[in-house]
């Protein structure tokens, strides 16, 4: 059977992986921790391996499959964790990166195409003209350098074992199925009455809709391009400020969030992107407005908050 | 007791960091698989674990120590290896260095400062116009890509978690002790009357005779520094054709070493750096000329080819 390998399948953005394969036809297996929290809604794999990603896990997962890409979407993607367990989420980030790629260099015939569910982080902090592709590197977070890790061993393996992979750089996912960061933080303040924000609110961040960052992610494993290669993946770009006012009139609540004003070490005040490759390359770009993607977002917090 | 922990304290440099810890009359604890060459002048540690990199190794080995440094020397130091084994080299260099970091982070009172054995590999191929430290990394090696990898943890470390690191780039060290690398290769070939070399010879590279670069991480480990710094370590500028000319000359040849002319991928054409920084930081430079420190090499290697 042909499929595509989706690490970190029950995670935030691997569950839209998962159900953008599956609406195009593709059996999905998943490999990776299951999360703890259920989504009746999901897509399911045609096969899971619930565990962390080792060699044993892969074959295990991959027996009798024919690959025909994976999609590493493994990963907390929270910087705070980062900071607090350096050396797990080395592990868990850099390691199962490590592991993977040997996985796909050595195991299989034809190595398929790997793609890096990457991020922003690796910048650190953008100037106020959006980054491409070729900024250098310079992370502010333990998290980023730990992504700037897994993207070297992805360039080294297609650079010196001439595997094709592609590095996606997500800007600030959010969506339905997001527990997690700002969007998630605010949501469950914002209904205990809580308006007040320790940051200075005009943070600005390119906002991107977790299904547009999936269709990427699935456009970079399947349609043709460069063998090596790193695209951004930004969105819609608000400050702090104009996402949380959004988000609460999404929620209906019509009072103004307040901040701090102090800004926080590892959150960079200007995290902007281009995605004119992404586009150029595979004829990519965010379909989902911010408005309406938060209002998607709020509506799915209401329900899953009001449920717990 | 107080001393300075010296990972792979029997391999070729580590070797050489030891005996000028002891000269300097700092006991020495050291980490790391014994090597398979015994050297009857080597200086003897106060304690060994002959073992690989792990967390209880280095437990095992600071018990009971107070480490005023960690010098990091441990790696194959091989191009090739990397080449041939790129995931068992990648948890020996960048899951070691992890490992270490950690064990630093977390299980000492102070975190002494952790002196980090680069490589230029991490710049790929330079220009005529020698690196400075502020050069973007370009490497062209999974072994390149790999120390990159280690650096990278070092800068997060240092900068996520304030503790003082030290980043050394060696260029190209040689002298007695090596046996691997142009130097070595290219003596066993001349015993065997083989003079022709597999590359252009017009390669340019900055030679390092390894006692000073031993003096380089030493001063590193024990001098006051900035809390994070990356130091290139250069030597004396010379083509693969004149170090081999003179390597030649020094066992006693007078026949020309002849060359392919072609160039080999993983090897850049130019490798030359700039080691003003260390000097102004450190006060340190290299002291041995490259005839001096080649006629030392030859006569080493003529003492131990003649023994095997």
């Amino acid at each position: 059977m042909k499929a595509v390998v989706v690490t970190g399948y029950d995670g935030f953005i691997g569950r839209h992986v998962c159900r953008v394969a599956l609406e195009h036809g593709t059996p999905v297996v998943g490999i990776g921790r299951a999360s703890q929290s259920a989504d009746p809604h999901a897509a399911q794999p045609a096969r899971v391996v619930e565990e962390a990603i080792t060699l044993r896990a892969i074959e295990r997962a991959t027996d009798g499959i024919e690959p025909i890409a994976i999609i590493h979407c493994a990963g907390t993607g929270t910087v705070g964790r980062a900071a607090d367990s350096p050396f797990t989420e080395f592990e868990r980030s850099v390691g199962a990166t490590a592991t993977l790629l040997e996985f796909a260099r050595t195991r299989l015939q034809a190595a398929p195409r790997v793609v890096l569910a990457s991020s922003a982080a690796v910048y650190g902090e953008t100037s106020t003209t959006p980054a491409t592709e070729s900024l250098p590197c310079a992370p502010i977070s333990a998290y980023g350098f730990h992504k700037a890790m897994t993207e070297q061993l992805c360039q080294c393996y297609a650079q010196q074992f001439n595997m094709p992979v592609t590095v996606v750089r997500l800007f600030s996912v959010y969506g339905p199925g997001l527990r997690k960061q700002l969007p998630w933080d605010a949501m469950s303040r914002l209904r205990r009455g809580d308006r007040h924000f320790h940051c200075t609110g005009n943070e600005l961040r390119d906002w991107l809709y977790v299904r547009d960052a999936a269709q990427l992610l699935w456009r970079a494993a399947t349609l043709e391009q460069a063998p090596w290669e790193i695209l951004n993946s930004s969105g819609q770009r608000a400050t702090t400020r104009d996402m949380l006012r959004t988000l609460s009139r999404s929620a209906g609540m019509s009072e103004e969030p307040t901040f701090s004003g102090v800004s926080q070490p590892s959150n960079p005040m200007t995290l902007i992107g281009s995605s004119a490759r992404a586009e150029q390359t595979l004829g990519w770009r965010p379909t989902i407005t911010l408005e309406a993607g938060l209002f998607e977002f709020a509506t799915w917090c209401g329900r899953v908050m009001a449920a717990s």
